[in-house]
């Protein structure tokens, strides 16, 4: 592996310096790398407060504080895989159905081109298109940290494309195996019943944060590893999913969310299964005055680009 | 006049205290007063950064600072008119074209009952389906405070309704006459010339920063008056005419704007014309950390409603 | 049960449109309602730093991020009783004793309507004359979530009526039965021990932070349902008794207390107990940048709702 | 003069380091200086917002970038006048009435000490104590800056000592002489207009913000000048005066007020006037993101002192 | 020219999309282009609050709301002139008079390659090794718009490199000729008047705000231009030159600037002189909470660009 | 004792009032106390985010919160030791160098005058000169509370001093015995493991927060209590080991960290240890938009004060 695909050296080039790509890492193509970080500025799915379109640049921002080698274990993504930063999905901030259609064709285009999308949004929503592009085999596994199911039919005069209907949507064009679906985290009050009737129906298996505080992390992981199976799977961590304490920048913070800690575990436990991508969704800059949603949404991304740096290896390089 | 219309007793109840209405008024409907102070929480037709759907909330939260009798003219608005919150118009979040008609027609209720619409936005494109409320007996006059022309054609594949076209459609639609139409206060660089070049092309009277400083208000608020003439005229107040200083949380800042001291004596010598409505728009509250935006628009809010209430009182009340 | 007392459905009207009411509910007299939603924006008791007068207003705002049913009963409290916006209590903000009267008379008129308060502060004085208000029949027993037992009692030329010393009072007063009393949560310095020192004297049961931690939630919670018994209790919840990076706005903050994950855990298990009302104090939002805080209190807010409506349901509908 | 009366050396000690305390003053009793600096953390006379109480402190702390000698005299007030920190007026949080008195008592050792006092607020309620104090040798001109006359009689429940009424308190008393009292910079709407018909009625100038703008600071400040004369006069400076975009942290702001530049004009302009006090109130640093209005206050707390430190040169130094 | 220098069409690609590029160029070496867009994230040489290091970063995020076409020339820098943004210079954040050389010997590398250089700081200090780097042929004429004189000697401990001293040094060095100097905008008070003296003493022109304020912008630049003549002149423009309410995050910011309106308006008049590079500094983020400070700066140095693409047009394009 | 060494009553003189030294106690010099409360304005050894400079300033302010008995062992540091704040060490912001020879011969002062330090920095660098100026009686023991190793070899062109490297430099001075040094809480991506190996190598007793969770806080410190033995041991706290939630006001947090409830019972856990010192470093106020960072160094502080004012007790006081 050439020396390219690595971070700017923060002992030579101060982390304030420079354009903040992703993890200082270097522009290029989805072709060119093992794993394509890409950010998704889009919020249209959005049913209150607005935001996370511009959460790819603070991703990016906030991803400067990120390093190279995992504490844990010893090892450094960049060893294991070539990243890179592969830019944003230019969406249609005035048409939704149309900004779907861009970006699952865009997403198509890097499965064909061989990489492992690792994505910044965006509300929730871009999951969707996102695994119209990717599950072209048939339907996916998939890992949902979250507050929130988003298994909703429609809102709003029957809207059936927002950030609350993904997965439901998902589980009708068959992009999701229902049986090798699971929900993380999920807790605060609903609207009605009806989406965790629909999921559970479907065969989803649903663990309230409730559960995952009683049983733990590595008890509720060890189900999450077995439902998924050693297929190809999908993960997508929505960062209200944390306690809003923090990732207080988001657009339905729900508290009592799982901690950083507990989070890290989870990810980390992630480790071994047939990844094929992943996405931390729904950072909005706007409520963050602090800027800890888009630090934490960033580590996180790190913590997922180990994980699939690992798959790459198992799977072999360029 | 009874005295339900009138803001609550700062005096008995301190402003801190109850339901933050516009003014601290009465809730009403428009059938049951002079003026109806309106909110429309849209902010659909945002081209960059979102956030104006949270604006009628804080412009209420924010009017809890305004009291009753103007000090220039010692006169009390609400002795002059009856004048109540209305509340918000109900969009949809996920359909720009559905919610431009829930405007227009709500707008046209609200003229069909009589009252005069005073309304805290929201982007502005809302103004355009505001005017197909109203304009229902020919194009009227407009008087436009504003950084941006607002007259392109279209962006991002051909979008013709987002916030940066309104009164080009509302030239097309005949809702506006462009030559009683005067736009004050622009300035900043554009995308191209061709919205200024089209504006100017229908005879609409361009006034830069530039020449309003150079001239001073009075001078170009009499041009302004003359151009509209004494017939129906309505007025749209964009926050991000003043200065960003005075008006930061908004979507589009552009510095070198004029100042609130400028803004209110604009506003105030609007008196004596045949105003049919007005509306404050682009407040954007996620970018507005110290509420001084709302703040702002809430006291051109209260200038904009002396002026409707020599309109009423000239007219007679009910 | 008329569907009158239901939040706005944020389906169809967006939780940003609107009038921000407690729950986004509608506003109605007590007399109407089995649960009485009210707001006491009151902070003259202040020592430190003020600005929970301001507290209503922000919970009410940050309330219209809540749903209807609760996700781990699966119930809706809106289908178990009716529950209503009933205002806030006028309080005259140059006179600290005089306001104590005027909420001590509010709330034997709430009493008297029938309806359980609900009550959104203000800062912790407020519970002295709701207590007066309520506790007609004899002392009451009191579950005091907090991180100071605020049974000092004086400050300042001996002012006995503060923020530090309601309890106090409140026991001498024959409000509450300091037997019956379990304050949950307590933590931090002290300016003298003499407060502990009173309230043991008395019988009242306090749990430091560091009991709670190491008995666990539901332990402490048996003793707590214990300690009242199935006799009238009022619940007050200190806001400050939460861990301050959960709820930085509060006027003093105490490192090290409890999770919202244990606090929502801990109102859960007040279930079954016989509630006479409750409150949420000491949010002040001048010092809450992110909102978090008002959010925190806003679905503590809920989940007492819950209890109550359990409460409710059990004595049986208006 | 010794070298003890100066300010901390920012080419020695950092402006960073050490206590903050008034222009990096020492602390010393007022029998020891010319001119004595003083906070009053007193914000019971606050209709709305509340805040001004931490004032000082924040006032303290931006006047660490404070330098030392004035740019357009070229003259250091420290060169003509002994002038130190004198501390802070210790209030009774929940006694208005006995706080009035402790201020009045303290001012009134100030004047008998020898030092003329320069006050950071605190609302403008403390002008009222301080001129108690201070005017002991019958009434004393008054310049005030200021977007509110101050001269209501009484709000909630006849309430007559609270931030609206100080100036009306202050004829009544004797304490100020009407005919020499002028109020610049006045403007917004009023809840009635009996505050300014008392005022006039009694010979006081009032100066709305329209005719400064008309005439200019020059000609206005001659008038303020020729109305108190070359008798006793002291100045209070409300940072409200001042427009919000340059001073959003106070709790009545008004838009469209005078400009720094125009302050700073308007205070030395005072140079020459035998002034026996002065004080800049209403910096509520909760209100105040980014420290800009403490540091406006700050600011004009030096332009004053620089005008103090004449009178003092004129009539001798200790 | 080729499209290649152009920024991102925002009616295509969203202003919240990409990777924020000064002005959304495309990134290039300096031997590419006519004008190179530089940062220098360098803040070792301030005396108070640092944090000008993020300045560079926040300045291109915040230029993403610039746009093409100056609304009064009706030009475009961008058919004017070849324009990259050329990246950051790596400075060494533990060693001062090592990133000064560095500095230095970047700034030759453009002057070489033929570009003229536009900077975004950084502190003040980075204008020296600036002009070490461009002023090869002899003392070059200099422009300084700023609230401070910066001609200090030194500082603690005989600290001859610091934001307060870079125009000592570079008269001292022979980069600047100082009667060719101006400086405008300044005032303050001053630790102590020597810096006035000697600048004064060497044949600068000082024109502090209240001259500015007195003759006008027009008159005072006419005089500036006169000062600088028709030979090599770099401009550097200080961001506390402006007034705080417009500019608040910056490290020493001094009340009663000049606004933007005037900022633009004098920047304007630079047109036609023999600018050979520009630059605006001490843009401070971490002070900056509402952003509008690095928007100031973004807009600023794009009315820089539209004088130097005049140089560029009138000496010749590559 | 006398009771000079006395916070203010807080009963008496409000939080609010008053200059804010350390804990509102008298000033005074280290030879008048048995434990010196110091600041380090100091942050030149920053990599990427500076601002700690104004960390003791922030430290201070919120440190008037603190009150004075502690609620776990019923004792009052302030019975058991006189302790004072004996003010800031005065570095040199432009020599970095030298401002470590400043520090060490200070606390060589404090040493010498037999007080015990308890030091608000500033930037991790401080501690080297601090144990400079403490250990010189031989290599003392090293309880570290911290996200980062801090045992760098250098950055960018062979940077020896900064707050990546100081315990390096303290082994390699023979300042830290690294037999009797332990790091608690580290975490987080690395830029390369050669400082955990160098650290290892020397027998520095790593303990990465996954084993802190995993052990448990008692477990741990017992270890930890082993490890230093009875002999003199300094204690570091860096306000990043604990939870960004709870912390984020600083240069490089890190998430996943131990909450405060944890870093409470932690710092108890000392107790009895022969402590010679401590600090809490790495507030970054600039950052800190809350105010809750400053919090909780003050609350940490207020807990190692008690763990020393227990040496005192044991040694015997003045």
């Amino acid at each position: 592996m050439t020396k390219k695909f690595e971070p700017l050296d923060s002992g030579s080039v101060p982390r304030f310096a420079g354009l903040p790509t992703f993890m200082r890492l270097p522009v290029a193509e989805p072709s060119e790398v093992d794993i394509a970080i890409l950010g998704v500025p889009f919020d249209l799915g959005t049913t209150n407060r607005a935001g996370t379109r511009h959460g790819p640049r603070e991703l990016r921002n906030q991803s400067s504080l990120m390093r190279r080698v995992h504490h844990v274990t010893g090892l450094s993504p960049y060893d294991r895989a070539r990243v890179a930063d592969c830019g944003d999905v230019v969406i249609d901030p005035f048409d939704l159905m149309r900004s779907l259609d861009i970006i699952a064709a865009h997403y198509a285009g890097v499965r064909e081109a061989g990489a492992l999308p690792l994505t910044g949004g965006g509300d929730h929503l871009i999951t969707l298109p996102i695994l119209r592009g990717l599950a072209k085999d048939g339907p996916v596994g998939l890992i949902q940290f979250d507050a929130h199911s988003d298994t909703y039919d429609s809102f709003f005069n029957d809207s059936r494309y927002n950030h609350g209907t993904p997965f439901r949507r998902a589980i009708e064009e068959g992009l999701v195996d229902p049986k090798r679906f699971v929900q993380i985290g999920l807790r605060g009050a609903i609207s009605d019943a009806g989406n965790y009737d629909y999921a559970r129906g479907m065969g989803v298996r649903i663990i309230f944060i409730e559960e995952l505080v009683a049983r733990g992390v590595e008890d509720v992981m060890a189900e999450a590893r077995a439902i998924v199976g050693n297929k190809p799977t999908y993960v997508t961590f929505d960062i209200d999913g944390i306690d809003p304490s923090q990732a207080p920048g988001t657009g339905t913070p729900e508290i009592g969310g799982f901690s950083t800690r507990e989070a890290q575990q989870m990810v980390r436990l992630l480790d071994g299964l047939d990844i094929i991508g992943a996405d931390l969704v729904e950072v909005a800059p706007p409520f963050d005055p602090s800027g800890l949603t888009a630090l934490t949404g960033a580590t996180i991304m790190f913590e997922l680009l180990c994980v699939l740096a690992g798959v790459v290896e198992r799977k072999g390089k360029r």
